[in-house]
This record gives structure tokens, C-alpha cells and sequence, in this order.
């Protein structure tokens, strides 16, 4: 199996995206396609005393960087040779079996369907992270890519969300709820009340696994697996639980730091709370995925570090070799809503 | 100075409405209007030893409750000799300074705009809970009175939630951040690109601190003082926020009690976590105030406690003195757009 990556994408971009994914090939006996400019990428394994590439792994020029300032819709004009732009096409002709990047989000969207395609009746790609709650993960789609989204959007949402459940982080049968204000069926915006019809055919035909609305608050406690919703409420959602856990993180060091008592009970729980932190930590979910892609790709942190492009690389293969992606296509016929649907 | 209690409503009603605000009476120095079965009012009394009414607290009769099940729409047809709906009526007689309610939110905001009145000019009343964050405390509004809303309501909840935290929260030149899923300016739905052109336009003309985009992951760390969104957004916010301190405390209680070691940390800690505790705990923060209404009409947490009850009285009590209401009636005219603006 081949991951490609976009060696160029991210904050700390190249180191973090060449060591990781050397470190990713080894652990996880994986090949790699390194894209980018071959002499930065050379540079940043001559720094750790490493001469030549390790077997496995190879590189793909491309001269342009896409930065987080670039347009996401002309990407496609001003970057046809960035290590973004090239390493989707590496996918598109089959030179590779996923596509990691950490580069800017929207420009990998734009890329992601354009290039590497967007599925055959998917109406929509969907940013997909997943989230850890109080039993396990869920996965939150739509997380951003789209602002507006019709009822069948989050029909299909559902779908893609519930095979990625499935597949992915191997949960059996997963619990898709519909992210709205209150738990009763007519709760919502006409989105919502729309959506919910659709969704709920579905899970009265057995297609999926329905439970209804959630809210927000029930998120994190693990009310479902699946979290379907426009990208706007999706962006809000997401950002606000990671925004809340990091003040929260924040508040918890002062108050160990407060005073000599707690700095003494620090060192009683400080195992307990490394664990604590591995909860909050991005680094350790991995990447979200664009579900609705023909083929894996793989959206990682902007932020990423070695450890967290390692992740998402493992997290490229898994959804390679679960089929995600061929799930979702092999089903497309059963995501119709409305008129298609009869 | 007299506020106007619905005794009946709220999940640990009459009790903790009846006990909470006589608490107040005498910690405040507020005369209180109990409104509710005045049988059932004064047994809770009776159970705490009280035979007579304290002075300064008197009971204003009233048949019916409001339940959460009650369709908010439905209240005031079905729901005339409701405790909610009297309440409201003596506020609109001038029976009271103000009305607070733990009871059904959606019956309580078409009570408070169809019986209290909204203020002329103003388009929507907005839910406006207050939330802890980094710095301080922020208002967040519209929390959930509005799924839809057009660009004009936004910008009156900027100015109206920029009057409720210069007044109630003490905060001089309060800054007033749009909810979106990015900082720049071009970020958002359509409502999100006109609303901002808005506010901006009134921050230009120093009628308000607009600050720009805020993004949900910076709103717990203090990024603003007044959130505006929508209040389907804003309930997303709002709950997310809610959920993820719920989550996040459990996973820190867990682990204090995980081993001997943590347990004797806990020892150590325990006034640090009183402390983090109390940030979480909603019955210190008070209710949400129903701007955009004549005179402050208080929403108070449905599992509102005798003390979150109390200080909801307080925070009444404060609106009441600081003039929130009054201020955002005197400044209708600068809060309108488009032609009605020229």
C-alpha cells in the first residue's frame, strides 16, 4: 500500500510531515510518496543524520506551496504545481492508495473534488473528524466544507458517516443522531425537520441506524457515533468543544500550579493526568477524513506535529484497507432522496 | 424594589422557587412576588418552619402550570391563569420591576414578547444566558429564541447584548465579536457576510466595539464579551460548551478516584477543585435575560436549585437598578438597517 503526503502542508511543514511519514512507513509498513520540493525534503533528513531516502519511501517533485492565505477556489489556476495539486493527481491516476495533507482546508477540499473526484452521485464531500466523548469517538459530519447544505446533503452525510463508523473507528452498527436544538422530531430549522424525515426513512427500511435528533450538550457525553449536520453548525460544534476543552486544560494546570498543596497533590495524580491530556489531544484522533472522495483523503491538524502526521498516516491506511470509500460507492444508490429516490 | 417570581415553574418547583427567593428577599433587600398555588407555596414554608409570609414577600394567585411538555404557542390561550402568564401580566401592570421564571423557555419567550411586550423598534427578543470563559464572562445571544434570523436582528442583539455586559457584567466598551467560522471578513453564510457589514458600519460610526469574526474555539478563552449569532448557532454554542465542562469534569473526577495515589492527590487539591468546580456550575451564573423586552424578564435553568434561584433574583435585581431595559428602548433609533436606517 502506498500513502501519498503532501510534504509542504502545515505549520511546520517539512519536518513534521517528512519525519512523521518516514516514521509512519516503518511502524506501519506502509510505502510513501513525499511531495514537494526534493531538496527541502532532503534538507530536513540530512538534519536527523539521515543520507538517503529509506526504502519505501519515495519523493514527487512539485516546485509551489499552497499557504492558508491562498485562495481555496483558485487553486486549481495558481497552483498546478503545488505539492497539494500534485499529490491529488498522483491519487487520481492511481500512483497512490490515499492522500494525507495538512495544508490549508479549503484549497484541499477544492483539490479533493476536482482532482481526485468526487464520488458518482455523492452530492457533496464532507469534512469528517472524529471526536472523543465519554464512550468512545464519533465522527462529526458535516465539519466545515459546506455552509449550506439540502436535507439530502444530510441524508447522505448519514450514510458516508455511518460506513466511516463502521469501518474506521469499527464500530458495530453505529448510532447516527442529527445534530439539532432539542430532541423532539420537529425541533429545528426546515433543514433540520426535512432531514430528519429523510433520515428516518432510512432507518425504518433498515438502512441505518437512526436515533433521532441530539443535542449539542449530548454530544460529548457520547449520545451517537455519528454526528450529521451542515458545515457551518459543524464548525461551531467542533470548535466549541475543542475550544472548551482547552480552557478547561488551561484552568485545571493553574489550578495544580496554585499553590504548594497542589503542586504536592500534582505529583499523586500525575499519571492520571497525562491520561487526562491524551483525551484533549488532536494529535492523538488524527486527520479528518473528506468523505464522498473516490479515494481516501486525509485532512491532518494545520498544527501537526511529527506524531500527529504519523497518526494521520495510519489513519490513511486503515481507511484503505477497510474500504471505506468503496462502501460508500457501492451504496450511492440507496442515498437518493425525493424524486431520484423513486 | 419588587421582583416577580413564577413559584411554579421549573423542575424542582415550588420548593426551591419559593425558599430561593425568599433567600433573596432578605440577602438583596427586594420585596418578592410569589406566583403560584398560594396552597402549595405556603406548605413549602410551613415543611421550613415558616407559619406566616416574611415580610416584603407576598403571593399573587394563580390556577394553572406550565409544563415542559406545554406547546409554547399554545400558552397563552391554553395557559391564562398559568403562573407564567400572571407573572407576566403583573409586569405588564407595573405590579413588579421584574418577572423570573424557571419554567418552558419557549413559553416563556412568547409570554414575555405577547404579555410583557417587546421594546418598540426591536424586531426579536433574544435568549441571552451569560458564560464563563478565559478572561471573564461573555453574553451570548441569540441562545436559542430565533432559528432564523435576518443581518437587522443580528445587529440589535450586538447593540442590545453590548447594553446588557456594559450594565449587568460591569464591563466598560464591551467587545462584540460575530460568531463564524473564520476571522476573515469574507467568512460565513450570507447572514454572516451581511451582519458583519452591519455591525461593522456601527462600530465605524463608534456606536459600538465591534471587534470582527469570532470563532467558537476562542469564545471560552475570552475572545469577546457579546457573541452574536442566530439561535439555533447560538444554542449549538451554548450546548457544546455545556457539554464538554459536563464531559470534561466527569473525566476529572474519574481520575481522582482512579488509585490510592490520586485519591491522596485529590486531598491535596480539593480547594483548587472547589474552585474549578464552581467555574462550571451554571447556578452561579444566574439566568438568561430575555433581551429586547420592556422590563427584564429573567429565564432562570429549568433544574434550577434553591441558590441558582437566589442569585437569578439577584441578577434582577441588577437589571433593574442598571436600567438594561431602558437603555436599549433610548437607543432604538441608531439600531436599525437598510432603508428604515436612512
Amino acid at each position: 500500500m502506498k500513502i501519498i503526503v503532501d510534504a509542504m502542508g502545515g505549520d511546520n511543514a517539512p519536518k513534521a510531515q517528512v519525519l512523521g511519514a518516514i516514521a509512519a512507513a516503518k511502524a506501519f509498513d506502509v510505502e510513501i510518496v513525499l511531495v514537494g520540493q526534493s531538496d527541502r525534503i532532503l534538507e530536513c533528513l540530512k538534519e536527523e543524520g539521515i543520507d538517503t531516502l529509506p526504502q519505501g519511501v519515495e519523493i514527487a517533485f512539485a516546485s509551489q506551496i499552497i499557504t492558508m492565505c491562498d485562495n481555496p477556489t483558485a487553486v486549481l489556476r495558481t497552483g498546478k504545481d503545488s505539492s497539494m495539486v500534485v499529490g491529488a493527481q498522483l491519487l487520481a491516476d492511481g500512483k497512490g492508495d490515499a492522500f494525507v495533507s495538512a495544508g490549508n482546508t479549503g484549497a484541499l477540499l477544492t483539490v479533493a473534488t476536482l482532482v481526485a473526484k468526487r464520488i458518482k452521485g455523492i452530492k457533496r464531500a464532507a469534512l469528517s473528524p472524529v471526536c472523543p466523548t465519554a464512550t468512545g469517538k464519533c465522527v462529526i459530519l458535516d465539519a466545515g466544507a459546506n455552509n449550506e447544505c439540502t436535507p439530502e446533503y444530510l441524508l447522505q452525510f448519514g450514510y458516508m458517516g455511518s460506513f466511516y463508523a463502521e469501518k474506521y473507528l469499527d464500530i458495530k452498527n453505529p448510532r447516527v443522531g442529527l445534530l439539532n436544538n432539542g430532541a423532539e422530531e420537529t425541533k429545528g430549522r426546515d433543514l433540520q425537520k426535512e432531514a430528519f424525515a429523510l433520515l428516518k426513512k432510512a432507518g425504518d427500511a433498515g438502512d441505518l441506524n437512526f436515533i433521532g435528533n441530539v443535542e449539542a450538550r449530548d454530544v460529548p457525553g457520547g449520545a451517537c457515533d455519528v454526528v450529521v449536520c451542515d458545515g457551518f453548525t459543524g464548525n461551531i460544534l467542533l470548535k466549541s468543544i475543542e475550544g472548551t476543552a482547552i480552557f478547561l486544560g488551561k484552568k485545571i494546570k493553574e489550578m495544580f500550579k496554585s499553590s504548594l498543596r497542589t503542586k504536592i497533590g500534582y505529583l499523586f495524580c500525575k499519571n492520571g493526568v497525562t491520561e487526562f491530556k491524551k483525551l484533549m489531544d488532536s494529535s492523538e484522533v488524527g486527520g479528518a477524513m473528506f468523505l464522498g472522495i473516490t479515494r481516501p483523503v486525509i485532512k491532518a491538524h494545520g498544527s501537526s506535529d511529527e506524531k500527529a502526521m504519523m497518526n494521520a498516516v495510519r489513519q490513511a491506511k486503515i481507511c484503505v484497507e477497510t474500504g471505506v470509500c468503496t462502501a460508500i460507492s457501492g451504496s450511492v444508490d440507496r442515498m437518493k432522496a425525493g424524486k431520484e429516490a423513486e
